[in-house]
Formats: C-alpha cells, structure tokens, sequence
C-alpha cells in the first residue's frame, strides 16, 4: 500500500536510530514523536507490548506508526530476561541490581551474575512488530540465535549487545558495525519482514 | 495482495462458520483444517491467544492462516470474562458452575448469577484477528458496545450471544439474523478491517 511516512513509538533514541536507519533504506519517511508518551508495557508478550505502544502513539499522532517490542530470551534462564529485558536490574527474578552507570550496565551486570557456572550459554534476541493504521495493521517477527559471552566486549549497539555472541560468528553484537549488525539481527530481520508483507510480497 | 485462500484457525465450528460467511462475502476460499490442533491459549490478551492459535495452525499447514480470538468484556467485572470467556464457568474468579446442558449454557449462568442486582449492565464484545504469513502478516479489531440483559433472549449466534442486547437494538444478539448480526458484531467488523487492509485502503 502507499504507506510512507512512519511514525515511530519510541522514546529510546539508540532504538529510533536504529529503525530510522533500517527504514529509510526503503524510502521511508520517518518521523519521531515530539513528545514522549508514558506507555505501560504490561503485556506477558513481546507481540502484546508492541501493540499496546503502537496504539498509545497513534490515538495521539494520527498517523501510521510503528512499535517495536524486543528483548533478550536466555534459554538457562526459562527465557528471561524476555519482555522485561529493559528493565531487568529492577526485576525480582534473580534479585535486583543497583543501577551504577546505566540501566544498561546493570541489566549485563544481573545477567552475567545469573549466568555464573552456567554452561548452556544458548540465548536469542526477539523483535516483534507492530504497525498500527488503528483498528488494523501489520506486525512482523524476527529472530537472532546466539550465546552469552562470559564478559562484554564492543561499544557500537545498545542494550545487551556487548555480551551476545550472534551465532556463527566470532565477535558480540557490539563490535558489529551497523551495516553488519542489521543484516543478522532480530530488528533488521523483522523490518525486512514488514517491508515485504507491506509491498504485498510474499515472504 | 494477491491472497485468496485462508485456513481459519479454529476447531469452533459455529465461529467457523460465521467467519466463512464474511470471507466469502469477499470472495475469499476459506478452508478449515482437516485436524484439529491443540492449542494453549495462556495469552493475557485477545491479540496473544490470536497469534498463538494462528501460529499453531501455520506451523503444521504452512498456508496463510486466520486466527480470532474474541470474548465478552464486562464493565462491572473489572473487564471479565474477557479472554477467559469460553472457559469462564470453569475459572476461579466467582466461582465455579457445573456444566449441564453445554458449556455456552454454563458460562452464562455464572455471568447472570454475578451480574445479579448489579446496575451497571453496560458490556463489549471484542474480537482481534490475525493472520499469519510465518513470520509477519496482518491485524485487525472490533467491538460491540451493548449491555447484559436479565435473562437468555433468543437461539440464534452461540456464545454469549442470548444475553447481550447491542447498543441501539430491543433484540439480543441471539435474535438477530446472521445478516444483522454481521452489520454490526465484533467479528464483522474485525473481519471488514481485515480486508481494508489487505486492500491496501485507509481505514
């Protein structure tokens, strides 16, 4: 459909780079909202939270946006940190952790202490996406497979990057330069999925 | 895009059926699966138990899949039985009702007997639909704003139908042809927004 401009519901500007830069590779006009909303991402699903934030900016935008809802699944962990991946330092699975220098860095630090000992390192990021016309719209998935280093290594990316090793290769999704990281990671591959379902492709 | 034929993902041969009248409205091949798959509908949402039982159908069909997950959400009842409502005589929150003639029978029993002496009646039916291509696909809503009535009206519709009178009718919806029900259910018009959508139209 003639879908160009795409609002983004998003206050994350390291996520917002990260899905302008993968957007306007096919033509998309993409906006950021001028004001933060407060959404509450109290969904149990990755799918559920990117619609909860997809319809919260569009009943005050107006305008065709899109929601992305991701997170870290560890495989030892019985899938957390999963959907609350960004706020996992906080979280009472597995004791909190105090926020030094970034919510970042305390989310790795958490996870790295839970994953001490542990020899099935197996995780993956998850990108769920929500495109909201209102009442109807398009989502789309994507996956990266990988591993838990034992420390973070790489400073590029957001996130858990420093410490997931893509399967396949030899370095974390934080040494990855950005070209090199969307075409192998979860959010590269769920926007690449919205663009063909979009252009009425098949997958 | 150019799809014509869809599998419904569901073993509810009443929903089936009136999903196959609005597709085929629309000139759509709608087919029903040979087997019925047992699916988990542990989702806190409508559009999560939708995913996960158009994700199951895919999995084993590998055709464009449509899955509704729709329920009766109930103001005074702090939104029940919402995504619980076609087990809800067998859920914890107000009690327990025997099954004695079938299960619709069951679940409207408890909703009369724990709306008893309440006033505020006013009630929607919700229904999210998606449809999966594998690893992206489409959305879509609908809802019915209405309110619950004293006691059972009508045989036709299944579900909560006989006791839910639609906003600006004297019928419940159990008294409403299937042309009158479609005008102006949930379903239909999830199912219009659907195909708006596959359309590539506005909403």
């Amino acid at each position: 459909m003639e879908l160009k401009r795409i609002l983004l519901a998003t206050s994350n500007l390291r996520k917002a780079e990260e899905m302008k830069r993968l957007l306007e590779a096919y033509s998309f006009q993409v906006e950021v909202p001028k004001e933060e909303i407060e959404v509450q991402e109290v969904g149990s699903s990755f799918l559920e939270n990117a619609y909860i934030k997809a319809q919260a900016y569009y009943e005050r935008y107006r305008m065709p946006t899109l929601a992305d809802d991701s997170g870290l699944v560890v495989y030892a962990l019985d899938g957390y940190p999963g959907v609350f991946s960004s706020r996992f330092y906080d979280h009472e699975y597995g004791g909190k952790e105090e926020v030094k220098t970034s919510k970042d860095e305390a989310n790795i630090r958490k996870l790295l202490r839970l994953m001490e000992g542990i020899k099935d390192r197996r995780a993956k990021f998850v990108a769920f996406l929500i495109l909201s016309l209102g009442d109807a719209g398009y989502w789309s998935k994507g996956e990266c497979e990988g591993s838990i280093l034992e420390e973070p290594k790489g400073s590029e990316g957001f996130g858990y990057d420093p410490v997931f090793q893509p399967e396949g290769m030899q370095k974390s999704m934080a040494q990855l330069k950005s070209e090199e990281k969307d075409a192998i990671s979860h959010r590269g591959k769920a926007i690449r999925n919205l663009i063909k379902i979009l252009r009425g492709g098949k997958l």
